[in-house]
């Protein structure tokens, strides 16, 4: 298979209407400092007057860099990474760079493969949301042979040179539930991914670089429902597996609870979606018999009825700071690697209410 | 600046190892045709010992491709360029082609820039949403060198050598227009990014290829009304420029006609949004005072209540279609460029009916 070329001027044409070597040209249009000022400005001048478009590829050769960074998201189409994806796209062609993207649909396999393709592409920096679940070797690699690495969202313990930027979890689950306390709520239900036991009793022991998101939104819940010396209990914890469908079974088993719940908390954009529908499907009014509190300012929290309350993450903010981080790290190799936890904040809408009647039962 | 090697085998290493030149290692595990199947196979095997990881940039100056498409899109964060964007990532991957991705903000000048850095990178081939507005020379030249180019959602007149794939948005606005019809409307608004004087009375001259789809929708809109010998009236097609608080204010504005809508119909899912939210806050009921009809298949339009009835674009298929024709382009330079126009599909959901009340007063 054979291609026209991609450019009509080459370097070969530029170093000989400038009269100086092939290599000469390459190293004068890099602006290396062996090359004379006169033979540059005279190199530069040839090639402008030919239209020379300079080949990346080459230049990188030259160079050694190539402005390029990397990005491996679980999931293009979700909500708060194609957000945080526009930011740090915004924020490091600020800087001249561009973004080479993959992602992961969610697996290991496919997680270790993009973070190697990208690698081989001689990306400057990489900005990686880990899958999780399998090993981190690939990550952990990749700092060993000195490509920047920044973390989103989620931690890779084993990546201990990685810097790490997310929401605040523990924090902003405690925004959430200090809401509904305050609001006079006491049985408190929650949506979770992470399973009641990942968040032990321990809890003020999770280090935010250690454990996954849902597993510190769970630990928050039970942090701020101990402190306020309420009790935690397990059947007012509904598992649920990372879907829209599944937060919707979620949720109708948190409405069957006994004690009943007059609050539910979802953990997830995802599966704030599943447990509004089923709220509304179950004829239970919202929030007169039962508040629910959202994750990540979606489109639609303000305009379905009730108005969804949630705990925004700072979707902007996250993308510009891991993007600043990982040229941060570009910029010097022998920078420390730091955690960034954002702070969450608290929208209040009209889903979420004093306990109305069926508190009386509770 | 100095960076630690990328990696710490190079094919200087192999060659070495495998007693042949650097160039000849390189041919080797470039899998080029001069070099013997032996010395092939000891160059492979010396490479695997080795760990040796193949240098990309390395080997696009050897087989002057790079595996790797540009997407350029003018937003990541909006649900249609992101849920195409996965799938186009999805079915490349497929054939071991990477992704690299550029938003251009809706701005021509990022556009042209994104465009030009994809293309000095090498990319085998592109895929574009143009921002339209501007001159689209850059999109012109770009063929005019050899690039694989597919347009996507939109067209670029002077590209005349690309594919276009999008949705087929004159039958999709009929789709919604003949809906609310066939329930009795006779006073459908309209809320268009489009100028009216953009989709001209001769709008069965049309061309996908050389309209914006928003024109293209409005003059589906036309079509459908007049097939139908109903009026089409300069006070109920409302113009919004591309946000949820202009369609909001679009949407008041054909709430206050004369004679008074029955039935609205959005014509893209961010002015869905606005104009639902303004339907919401005017007191009036949906669907029994104003029927609504929205564009694209968002993940609130089952939330919302009433739940909103949508002219839904096949996004997964526009995906797959673009990264197929671009494949097949990068594949047969000599293959003529196609236009895919795929049929959207109505999904009728609870915010349409037949006119009731208000629409006596009309």
């Amino acid at each position: 298979m054979t291609r026209p070329a991609h450019q009509s001027v080459t370097i070969v044409d530029v170093a000989e209407a400038a009269g100086v070597s092939k290599s000469t040209a390459g190293r004068a249009l890099a602006g290396a400092a062996e090359v004379s000022a006169r033979t540059r400005d005279n190199v530069v001048r040839v090639a402008a007057e030919l239209g020379y478009r300079p080949n990346q590829v080459a230049r990188s050769m030259i160079t050694g860099t190539t402005e390029t960074v990397g990005v491996v998201i679980p999931e293009m189409s979700n909500r708060f990474f194609s957000a945080a994806l526009q930011s740090i796209a915004r924020t490091i062609r600020k800087h001249d760079y561009e973004l080479l993207v993959s992602s992961t649909e969610g697996e290991p396999a496919l997680e270790r493969r993009s973070v190697e393709v990208l690698s081989t592409k001689r990306v400057d920096g990489l900005i990686v949301a880990p899958v999780g679940g399998a090993d981190a070797d690939h990550l952990r690699r990749l700092t060993e042979i000195g490509t920047a690495l920044v973390l989103l969202d989620r931690p890779a313990p084993k990546a201990t040179s990685a810097s790490l930027v997310s929401v605040n979890n523990i924090e902003a689950s405690r925004l959430a539930v200090d809401h509904l306390i305050g609001l006079g709520h006491r049985h408190i239900g929650i949506i979770s991914e992470a399973r009641p036991d990942s968040a032990p009793a321990g809890a003020t022991e999770l280090e935010p670089t250690a454990h996954w998101p849902s597993t510190l939104r769970l630990a928050g819940y039970m942090r701020a429902m101990t402190d306020a010396g309420l009790t935690v209990r397990p059947g007012h914890i509904a598992h649920s597996a990372y879907s829209s469908a599944a937060s919707y079974a979620a949720a109708t088993r948190l409405l069957r609870a006994t004690p009943p719940v007059t609050a539910i908390y979802c953990t997830d954009n995802v599966l704030s979606a599943g447990a509004f529908a089923a709220l509304q499907d179950s004829g239970r009014d919202c929030p007169g018999e039962v508040s629910l509190i959202g994750f990540d300012d979606h489109e639609w929290a303000p305009l379905v009825r009730p108005r969804l309350t949630v705990v925004a993450q700072p979707t902007e903010v996250i993308g510009i700071t891991a993007a600043e981080e990982l040229l941060a790290a570009i910029a010097d190799p022998t920078r420390q690697p730091a955690t960034h936890l954002l702070p969450a904040r608290l929208i209040t809408r009209d889903s979420t209410a004093p306990p109305g009647r069926a508190a009386a039962g509770g």
